[in-house]
């Protein structure tokens, strides 16, 4: 089947900026792009053609960072916490991330199809063709699995490509209390074993509160002998060189990266690992310390940005938002930004042959938006402009 | 015409807190509520009966700051400033509220409400039902007064209540370079006068680089003159006590107040001027002074939350994104903030009486919400579960 998506100003984000072609066309062949580039230049093709009344087309946007799958969500805690409750009254309580194991544990793998579709809704209908969706709340080898399971479940029930990632050493389940490297033997021994099957990736929070530097190099040995491409969770709270240690070990990413240092930058630059920002966990968190986006800069560190969709720090749904809270919070620029949901962030889940640029072979992800200047999509704030949202041609 | 919605957590906003009642009936006459309270003392009705589901029932949120009205936006100029531009570059290309004072003297009336009603309908679909407009980027007479139509033809086009303030001392338009006391001359001898019979309040910008206090009070006396009430954009920058002022002119409110003062505060519990806190410009102009929150709830000073949409220092259409920021940058309780966009945004435009709570003989403005919690109205970020929203009964 042939398409043609013509009078649209599209942004290809090819090379270096946003690729913008102000008369451009798309073209796609049974939903791969076959070209996109100026009007003058376009193949001769039979099939259907859109006419985007000069509309902005960008590549279909891609979330590379979410715990979308989870139970529960905990609007309660953070409400005590306004008002006054300590971190000791709200464990009472039963708060925390413990809480939202407890809920994902109690649900059914339909059930967190059904809580993760809502969200999932709200990224789709801000042009979000592709999205990372990790476990990390289940802590035992049958809930991990059943997180797996469910966020595949996910792309059988909207038009939409998933990435999941097993994040097994997330958090220390209570069985396993005062004994992580007991915990970290069953991720490894098992978990990921079990999981290798159902994830793309695998994922670990390396931090004083998670784990450290040594148990994640245990994880990713694990990971790259199943075959697994590896990510880190790291220097979100605290600099232990978690994203220099991935970029050594080929990590696709680090994510978070506010106590970064020049260091571990240069090293993710030289070893192609994407730095992945969270500034909706920034935000929410009332975070200080701004990651070293000039450093990224310098090394040429490529930036993605993600929700982080997660009950605890980032409860977000907004894609869009992320852009402006990265330029707001983070001044990233209206390019790094756009690239950073686009192409930076195919590149974070090693899909960069596949999607997140307008360019011959690659998918037809597409975002067709009802703005004259790109630089609206990261401007306006909880406004969303999407025309239309196009998934392999469809 | 008689209406009963059955199954619903409602809450009622009524005294101090949510008024929530797990098992709420609200029950409307003519689109005036003549029943909200508790399923067992519903009275017998006739008429169309509406089973919520569990759902959570407010008031109609209602946004009490905006500039919805305006030509253009400022995207392009953002996007240079995060490039690195200086303001004098911006300046030299056109940049600031001039150009935004420049595209709307540009525009028809038909072009202003065409281009605000996307922003509106954003706003309607988070459930708003009424929302003030001011002027001020006019500052001519013929362009203020032509904002002030525009915006009342917004409820022409929507089922919306549209409160107009008359705001011709914003900004120091080209023409009276120099002579702001000459500018005011205008606004209260020929502008205010003609605004009259178009709008149900007068605001004015008191600041440094807008109105000194003495040239607001000359508006006041003049909005007064003319049977309007008054409101004040004051504090925002630096400490003019035009807050204070305000609050001794029996203004409904006084907006913004990052620098108010505590006797700022204190006079404006005691003349029940409501502080109108716009957490979205704090966001977006990255401001680091906290508005004193905790001087206003020792004096009782009621609180308000809003957009305070506008091209140039908060391009936001989202007033659930408010709520969270307002719990989040300003930590108030999810009672605060919810009360802020219902009762105390209905005192803030002297529409207690009609407006804002669920009780006998106002107006029937609901919306209805999926969610279990109110809490999760103030902790999502970018997710909007509205599920149906009334005006007067429809
Ligand atoms: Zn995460
Ligand atoms: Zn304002």
């Amino acid at each position: 089947m042939e398409q043609l998506w013509t009078n649209a100003r599209i942004a290809t984000m090819a090379d270096d900026g946003l690729g913008l072609i102000d008369d451009g066309v798309v073209a796609a062949k049974d939903g791969r792009i076959v070209y996109a580039g100026p009007a003058g230049g376009a193949p001769a093709m039979a099939g259907t053609v859109q006419d985007c009344g000069g509309r902005l087309i960008t590549p279909g946007l891609i979330d590379c960072h979410t715990h979308l799958v989870h139970g529960a969500n905990r609007a309660n805690e953070w409400a005590m916490r306004l008002a006054g409750a300590s971190y000791e009254e709200i464990a009472r309580a039963g708060g925390g991330i413990v809480s939202t194991m407890r809920a994902t544990r109690g649900a059914s793998e339909a059930d967190l199809v059904a809580s993760a579709l809502p969200r999932l809704d709200a990224l789709i209908a801000e042009g979000v063709t592709t999205i990372e969706i990790k476990s990390g709340y289940g802590l035992s080898t049958d809930d991990e699995l059943k997180m797996l399971r469910a966020a595949r479940a996910l792309a059988g029930h909207r038009k939409i490509r998933v990435e999941p990632t097993f994040l097994g050493a997330h958090a220390l389940p209570p069985e396993y209390k005062d004994d992580s490297d007991a915990y970290i033997d069953l991720v490894v021994g098992e978990m990921i074993p079990a999981a290798a099957p159902l994830a793309t990736a695998v994922d670990a929070f390396c931090e004083g509160i998670g784990f450290s530097p040594a148990q994640c190099e245990r994880v990713f040995a694990a990971a790259k002998a199943h075959g697994l491409k590896i990510k880190l969770h790291a220097e979100q709270l605290s600099a232990l060189s978690g994203s220099a240690l991935a970029a050594r070990h080929g990590a696709l990413s680090a994510d978070h990266l506010e106590h970064a240092t020049e260091d571990d930058v240069r090293a993710m630059a030289e070893a192609g690992t994407v730095a992945v920002l969270l500034p909706g966990a920034y935000y929410f968190m009332r975070e200080t310390k701004l990651p070293p986006i000039d450093a990224m800069r310098r090394h040429g560190t490529r930036i993605a940005l993600a929700t982080d969709n997660n009950p605890g720090t980032s409860p977000t749904t907004s894609l869009l938002l992320m852009l402006n809270m990265a330029a707001t919070l983070f001044r990233l620029t209206v390019v790094e930004a756009l690239r950073g949901v686009t192409v930076n962030a195919a590149a974070a889940l090693g899909l960069g042959a596949e999607i997140g640029t307008l360019e011959n072979g690659k998918a037809c992800d597409l975002a067709i938006w009802d703005v004259g200047d790109p630089a609206e999509l990261v401007y306006r704030i909880g406004f969303n402009p999407l025309h239309q949202r196009i998934k392999d041609g469809q």
